[in-house]
């Protein structure tokens, strides 16, 4: 018999890594080693989850009981509070048995993406985008196509850029769009999402609308009245397309990140291949968040969350008022999420990349930042994204560092 | 332009649902209309986490700082105690870069099937067999082949069948073994995993080796002796391949189910895809539960699991002191874990399968008790698995409540 090659990892493992990940590995690391790292790289508030959701999160732990197996798509307290939720925020009226509760967004989008597409279906994400979107589809199996969306569009796709790719690629199965977006901050106008769920409608094409920014909104958008005088949360697809799915997550608004609890709305004829994808892949999201996250609808942490984003539109005001000393390029609106996606402008001249600038700007004065590749591999070397939801002081302490880094260097 | 039709479900979505979680939910049903059930179904202990990873859970979280986003493969000093772990109960020297602590022991499978596997590889795995294998397989596009693993080999695989199955099938690209299994509960004797890890070896087939049943074990296998005075936990895969992906987690042993953790031993060349995919996929494991897990390799914690371990070894007498009572036909020897798992033998004739022998017996006697296809759509219609693991009280009620039901019906 013929000696038979070692196993080897599969094709589809060759996703590049997710290079915030990667910096925050660096940052821990200069960390141990002592040193004081201002990070604008991660994407998540720092001021911890709601108080009552971290004191229930205590009691269900200081008990010791019932944390065991949930139903796969959540426990059913939870599932009719995140339908509340759309309700006090959207006027929507939601079907609790339609709210599957996930593993963080992370999880909701695994789980959509293999309900609702084959290998080899064809899926639009945008670009620049978050690069989990397109690095999933392709690990599944899917083919990512890459709406090119620049500034004149505020980042975000058109029907336009629909029609031009499936003229180039053929029809497609599926499209990914986020408002506000990481890494721009743009939101989705409501004219612009109806007109995409029209599209999408027209097309046979399956719209999954990543609202994990929603409540994080710091210009509501023209046409977006308060409602019911409460302040503009978010454009949800919902309000537009019934046969969508909507993703979402306690990680941003709630600042609940490492907890890995999320959700996703599904249209009627995605329940139960969910459930069935859920139960097999993974249980059941985790048990003490569950019980924990029903606080999260309380009016003291709806309040408590609202306060952290007026840190958010602080934070905001400091990095847009030192953009003239910085002397970078152009600039996403940051409108909503708590990220600033620039080109760097004539800091390329000196650097070469953002890739560059970014390494060089770590090891000299320990501010870490992402650079625009992850988001963006054609046009991403040019660009970085801030992300300020370290909160005020952080941000002035990085744009001190910044300025002194651009003076010296 | 014709029109589109609308999108539909994926064809890979349409994975038949876990059943364990389906009857999960009907006793969640029974339970609220106030019928007092005792559930043999779920494969979870009763007893909670240790307490001193409760308490340190609980700690966490009433300090309410640092649950951000991990590093993807989990924080450093889990990772440390998880390759501790292999020194203590192997004798196993494992680099702790080569430990990635995942969201339960199924998003280890989910990330190793897609580190390992392409579209289109076969993968082996044993019939009777956990379905989260099969169905996690198909899901992500690999070719399941199906072993027949009878009474004859104690529902356990040989290299003679994995010979028949290339012979039928064409080259294996991974074999998926787990001892303890479930739902049989029984061991991989270490000659056995060696031959099999021998078998690999010679095919380039990837070994995957479910172990999380390691650590509950009633009667160690032959030549299996105690090392250095401490008893038999299992055969770990990592004795005999380095190049096999060993995958366990904290639900059964140390009964967190609830919590999503788990890890997988990863050889070298699958660190950094497995590093990737997580990073994209799920971001990184649930935060607090991993600081809190660290306490679970503290000498308090190890004993607190080894009285649950001996409190599986009452229930599991119970029960099999009941079956000449009961008068079932064959049933698997019942080694490790906490399942028996038998055919009804006489019982089929009254009520056809075991399918409907479980209806009937939740409907009058409210006991749950999962029918056998879920693990064999060949022959579970013949078979049930008791799960043990909710402890003597919950056993010996069921027993006598099972005994009623035949007398009647």
């Amino acid at each position: 018999m013929l000696p038979h090659p070692p196993p080897r990892p599969s094709a589809r493992s060759t996703v590049p890594p997710f290079r915030v990940m990667e910096i925050l590995a660096d940052v821990e690391r200069l960390r141990s080693a002592g040193r004081d790292v201002v990070s604008l790289c991660a994407g998540e508030p720092s001021g911890g989850a709601p108080q009552a959701v971290a004191r229930a999160a205590a009691r269900v732990h200081a008990r010791n009981e019932g944390l065991g197996y949930t139903p796969a798509l959540g426990i059913e307290p939870l599932r009719r509070a995140v339908a509340g939720h759309y309700a006090r925020w959207y006027g929507l009226d939601v079907a609790p048995e339609q709210v599957a509760v996930t593993t963080g967004a992370s999880g909701a989008l695994v789980l959509t993406f293999l309900a609702a597409f084959d290998v080899g279906d064809r899926v639009a994400v945008c670009r620049p985008g978050y690069p989990a979107y397109r690095n999933t589809l392709a690990a599944l199996g899917a083919e990512v196509v890459e709406l090119d969306c620049g500034a004149a569009t505020r980042f975000q796709p058109t029907p336009a850029m629909l029609d031009a790719a499936v003229a180039a690629h053929g029809p497609l199965h599926g499209l990914v769009v986020a408002g506000p977006a990481n890494p721009t901050g743009t939101v989705l106008e409501p004219a612009e999402l109806a007109a995409l769920a029209r599209w999408c409608a027209e097309h046979g094409t399956r719209l999954i609308s990543d609202e994990i920014y929603h409540g994080i909104v710091h210009a509501a958008p023209t046409g977006s009245g308060p409602r019911n005088g409460a302040p503009y949360r978010g454009t949800s697809a919902w309000e537009h397309d019934p046969d969508a799915v909507v993703i979402s997550s306690f990680s941003k608004y709630w600042g609940m990140t490492g907890w890995r609890l999320g959700w996703a709305l599904l249209p009627r004829d995605l329940v139960a291949p969910v459930d069935a994808l859920a139960g097999n892949l993974s249980l059941c999201p985790p048990a003490a968040a569950q019980y924990a996250a029903v606080e999260a609808f309380s009016e003291e942490a709806y309040a408590e969350a609202d306060r952290a984003v007026e840190q958010f539109a602080r934070s905001r005001s400091l990095l847009l008022d030192a953009l003239p000393a910085l002397g970078w390029g152009e600039s996403a609106p940051a409108d909503g999420a708590f990220y600033l996606y620039a080109d760097l402008g004539e800091q390329l001249e000196r650097h070469g990349s953002s890739l560059e600038w970014c390494r060089r700007l770590l090891e000299a004065e320990a501010v870490a930042v992402v650079p625009g590749l992850d988001f963006d591999a054609a046009r991403g070397h040019r660009t970085v994204r801030l992300s300020f939801a370290a909160g005020p002081a952080q941000v002035e302490e990085a744009v001190t560092r910044i300025l002194r880094f651009q003076a010296r260097s």
